[in-house]
């Protein structure tokens, strides 16, 4: 058999064992999640076996220590693993909401049903948890998913892998909802970006370069979880001590994620005033400032080139550019920004609904740090990932989006005249 | 300047036209559609002497009749072009809705806010009023559109385009939120699919052919209008007087539309009952019948071979099956339907709830006929057309459809911690 055969045998296993997920009840569902925490408590040496095998010979083809590090299941990343599908457990199941419902002048009920989404994709890098975390989450919002993790993690994936189709079979559910790509031929991804027949929605985990590949090919629809270029837009009529505060937060906490700021905007009529003092706490915390001609007349930095309005630096280094009016702040975020999240400080009311409403990213925030743009944090409980497409999902996606409604329609004789 | 160059220079208008658009207020993109209605109704003349010189073209290069007339524009068109507009005036506008809003532990008001989409690319065939009926619905939610129809529809699209932009301009909003792409080129049109940082999602509108093609080369979301492969299923404790009258209306009252039904599912202890009646009725209305096996012992008709479940007929011709089961029923349409509709004809509470909760299509009904799919059937109030891509919008789409929702937080100061 050639992979196009097993790709699209996949495929349709996947598509059956879908419609079986859709009816699955809750508490079918959460069984089989709970079986699958019992199975990894139990099977964790296995699994850190299967694991050392992937490391050990990713070290020898010389991996980066960043990706060994994301590749290495720790006891840490199993206990979080496990503790992950407890709270998944504990989340409301999307499906069968009714989420409206409207009678229509010849009487037939009209309303719309939450259902799964059906086969979704999951072409994810290096780590191995995220075949954990993704399976549960599409499991839980009644779908069937294929995964095709990294190569490097092939050993990884499978051990979990077996762990997820067993926990399913017990709870008499079909171990098909969750399939790994048996290969770690790149053409096999190409392969499954073509089947949009069986293939409802992919969803790619991981770099630029990934992301663009996925992009590219896939004749479903993407979910990307692209760049965040985030900005805070400090006002002219902010409240100088929250600026200082969400600005460190939102700069510092934790500069390699992608809700992190990367730009910094400030209102000229506060700049002498607001900068010195943040810049002298960024220069203690080691960062990197590159201004505007303007801002390097006020505080002492290198130059910010083009290029940097458009970085995503995820790092420990800060665009900043002074800006005359909050109108040109939005101009800025719409022309460089990447849709991500975006932050206003000020204390106006109507700036602050402006900015809401204009600002037109994942996440629009006033007065909090963007490193809130989390699944967890916004209180979804729960996150696949964080969409940078401005379709279906926009934002963090937990189980509703990974849902879509249909109608229903209950009559008694209507007809189309 | 190429191909490449124009198209990505309407992209970029488009995408700060978009900007504009998403702010407008409901009375500025009302007041457009107003002086649109009136100069349509003014250069009616105008437009269709355009119209004229595209079907003089056509004829001569032969153009089968049912293209023709639908490129035709005819006084009863343009009056209902003209109505649609004042009804879309009518409805109420999606964006700047907060459709939910909670509160974190930490104080953050979070919420989910409805904004445009963006820029919406539409390619579609011969119709030169799907220029004014889609281009209307973008605007009032707030999208700016590129439109790219048939090359045979040229100069209807470009008078009607002019028109559309004018009236644009003259309330105030960017005439580029309405951009027809200046070319019948077909290389345009890759061009166009490429440009996934301009252009949020791309709506085909036309044959199979059309659909493969654009779902193949887009590198954005493809919200599909695809083929409806329409079920009605008699279960053995239905109405059977209902049934018929349903099944009649679902395959006779227009055939040649995606709603029609095209498989007739009929459960084995009825069908001696109901198959014959149905049959008379079906016959006297010149509908060619082609049956399973079982089928064929009970009335005469043409065998069924296995294309004709698949099959998307669009005329007066059905399939005919009897099933043992409604589970054999659900079976059957998920494996050879397009989860477009399908209708359960039943008076059995349990199983009228189980069909439509299992079956996986855009619209599920119950004692209802198949061609009330659609969006002024349902009470959208007006529709570009009906998606049967699972994600985003599955069904009709109106309005809502052509938005998605943004998160707002709304804080006094909260950082991640």
């Amino acid at each position: 058999m050639n992979w196009q055969d097993t790709l699209k045998n996949i495929g349709k296993m996947a598509k059956l064992a879908s419609y079986k997920m859709a009816k699955a009840t809750t508490a079918q569902k959460n069984e089989a999640l709970s079986f699958m925490a019992q199975a990894i408590r139990e099977r964790r040496d296995a699994i850190l076996e299967a694991n050392r095998i992937d490391v050990e010979a990713a070290k020898k083809m010389g991996l980066p220590g960043a990706k060994l590090d994301r590749l290495t299941l720790s006891d840490k990343v199993m206990n979080e693993m496990i503790a992950g599908i407890e709270e998944v457990i504990k989340l409301p199941d999307p499906v069968g909401e009714i989420t409206k419902m409207w009678i229509r002048p010849n009487g037939l009920k009209v309303g719309r049903m939450r259902i799964p989404l059906g086969v979704i994709a999951i072409i994810y890098e290096s780590r191995p948890n995220v075949t954990v975390d993704a399976s549960i989450l599409c499991i839980k919002a009644g779908n069937a998913v294929i995964l095709r993790g990294g190569s490097e993690a092939f050993h990884s994936n499978k051990a979990l892998c077996d762990v997820i189709r067993e926990s399913l079979e017990k709870a008499g559910l079909p171990s098909d909802a969750v399939q790994v790509v048996p290969t770690t031929d790149r053409s096999a991804v190409l392969e499954l970006l073509k089947m949009e027949e069986e293939v409802d929605v992919v969803i790619p985990r991981g770099g630029e370069e990934l992301i663009r590949f996925v992009t590219e090919h896939a004749r479903m629809p993407v979910l990307k979880h692209y760049k965040g270029v985030c900005h805070v837009y400090v006002d002219d009529e902010a409240d100088l001590e929250k600026a200082e505060k969400i600005c460190f937060n939102a700069k510092v906490q934790r500069p390699g994620v992608c809700n992190a700021m990367e730009t910094l905007l400030v209102h000229k009529d506060i700049a002498d005033k607001f900068l010195p003092r943040m810049a002298d706490i960024f220069k203690k915390a080691g960062v990197e400032l590159r201004g505007c001609d303007r801002t390097r007349k006020i505080i002492d930095c290198l130059p910010a080139t083009e290029e940097d309005w458009y970085a995503e630096y995820l790092d420990l280094i800060l665009a900043v550019k002074i800006v005359d009016s909050m109108d040109e702040a939005i101009d800025h975020i719409h022309r460089y920004g990447s849709s991500h999240t975006e932050a206003i400080v000020t204390e106006n009311y109507t700036k602050s609904w402006r900015f809401l409403e204009e600002v037109q990213s994942s996440l629009v925030l006033v007065n909090a740090s963007t490193r809130l743009n989390d699944g967890y944090q916004l209180g979804l409980g729960a996150e696949i990932g964080i969409s940078t497409s401005k379709i279906h999902a926009f934002g963090p996606m937990g189980l509703e989006e990974l849902t879509t409604t249909k109608f229903i329609a209950i009559g008694n004789g209507q007809l189309r005249t």
